[in-house]
């Protein structure tokens, strides 16, 4: 299609649902998508696995630093890591759309072919969705997929355990930095606009038996936290053997390691075990892990500092600071 | 627990997620539901049924006209109609929520009872969700249900079919007019705040072969209009025919028909069968069906004037008027 700088409201909500239908594949026979009052899709094998993740302008993104192809990636993205990081495997999704008046349709279909292009990505089809207008722009995805085997809480980590993450942390944190600061830091940029989450690790880890697992979409200081508190555990990570974003370097006057440690996004894979070495084989080619650190009876420490001093400076939503 | 008046952002996204876990049912044995990466339910049997909607302030609802509860009340119901006019039946929701820093705690609380009351209403179990914050409050629900029988499509009406509409209409636009104008209306007034979607007549009717249906949320002229467009027929609605709140009478100045035929969300269901006298005898006291007219091979009528004059004072998102 020709790119059209008609604002929205110059077609409607139905025109525009109609545009989205047609950016969608085909369903297959027996299968009802987009058009009707509800999508119908047959049951993947196992038990469903559902979550749900809403970005909302000048919170989760500004429209300075993400294009609009960029957002609805994301949105596929953030859900696609967490159904892998309980061992699921993601198919189905359906998303809600917020748009202001003055956005253009360009831009609408600059969102929905990015929703496609992560759903071609990792074999997720866009089923349906809805349109509202509003004050900001603001997208919702729900991701459902199933988990034929065993699924991987973030409550049972155990003293002694390793503490193991997969590939390197800060890089989506720095890509922020950059676009902030208009430094050139493409492989930067592109980990905070394109995450491409580990998404094939997450089933062999929890077929492995991982003890506990969480993708770092907070910080590792933050989810690191998440999983010590559900286990009822402490930690102690060695600072120095966190894998930090090599594309780090390219920045200046930054605590690489700090950021590593704080900045969020980098949806790697973050979980104990008690067999390192089993893990490496199992997973093979499919990516590179490394030991960061111990499960203790506590307290919970990254490079001797405890993790609520560290947490601090990691992100949360809706708090005063 | 006690009403808390402070704002959210006292106590942040975290905290804000442990009390709407507080609230949820426990999982049974085998689930997982709030405060993992994702939740994990058993698939119900059938073929996944799933659809999903925003409704967000200024535009879906007023805090004047709405209250906190009501809003998850109605999240809730908004898409399990869309289920049931599937014919499906709704299992499991998951909600965003975009919450301003100055809503209350109390506020949230009565969002998420809202949701809670609406979902043990239906059988409907809120497994999880996300908090975001945003200038604007919004809410958006995922509900996904299965169909082990037959759905229905809006494209099956067939010439010659009758078309007919469960309940009366206009109540809810009647109730939000009711609510604008400080009129004392408590029976229009809980039909746009506490919708009671007739959830168990969608599978019956899809279970007894009726050609087409959709829910009424966008109004009858709308709402016939997907089915003919879809179906590539048209119809000939008759004005008297059509069933009317009976509480439309207690508000002045008003054309109760001409309500009942543009205002939306009364959430019955709109659908054409070749069996009138089969369907009232499948449905037995599930509640009352009314023949309002016929479907033809065109035009689009409703009492002699075309649909699009109808719809133009119906209700789009997005749209310039």
């Amino acid at each position: 299609m020709a790119p059209d700088e008609r604002p929205v409201s110059a077609i409607g909500e139905h025109a525009l649902i109609g545009r989205l239908r047609d950016f969608l594949s085909r369903p297959p026979e027996g299968e009802i998508w987009s058009g009707d009052d509800a999508a119908v899709v047959a049951a993947p094998p196992g038990r469903l696995v559902i979550t749900t993740d809403v970005l909302v302008e000048g919170v989760d993104f500004t429209r300075n630093t993400f294009r609009p192809d960029d957002l609805g990636w994301k949105a596929m993205a953030v859900n696609v890591s967490d159904i892998s990081a309980m061992g699921g495997v993601a198919h189905i999704a359906v998303v809600t759309l917020t748009l202001t008046k003055d956005i253009t349709i360009v831009i609408f279909d600059d969102i929905a072919r990015g929703l496609l292009e992560a759903g071609a990505e990792w074999g997720v089809s866009l089923v349906g969705g809805d349109i509202s207008e509003g004050s900001e722009l603001a997208l919702s995805a729900t991701v459902v997929g199933a988990a034929s085997g065993r699924v991987v809480r973030r409550d049972g980590a155990r003293v002694g355990d390793a503490i193991c993450v997969t590939g390197s942390l800060g890089g989506a944190a720095g890509g922020l930095l950059a676009l902030q600061r208009g430094i050139d830091a493409p492989d930067l940029i592109a980990r905070q606009r394109r995450p491409h989450p580990p998404i094939a690790v997450g089933p062999v880890l929890a077929d492995f038996g991982v003890t506990a697992m969480i993708d770092v979409s907070d910080g590792l200081a933050v989810d690191l936290g998440h999983i010590v508190e559900a286990s009822g555990v402490g930690c102690e990570v060695d600072l120095d053997a966190v894998p930090v974003d090599p594309g780090l370097a390219s920045l200046p006057d930054l605590d690489d390691r700090a950021v590593a440690v704080t900045g969020g996004e980098d949806f790697e894979l973050l979980f104990t075990t008690d067999d390192v070495d089993g893990v490496r084989a199992a997973l093979r080619g499919l990516g590179q892990i490394t030991e960061i650190g111990v499960v203790t009876e506590g307290p919970a420490l990254i490079g001797g500092r405890e993790l609520n001093e560290w947490k601090e400076r990691g992100w949360e939503h809706l708090r005063d600071r």
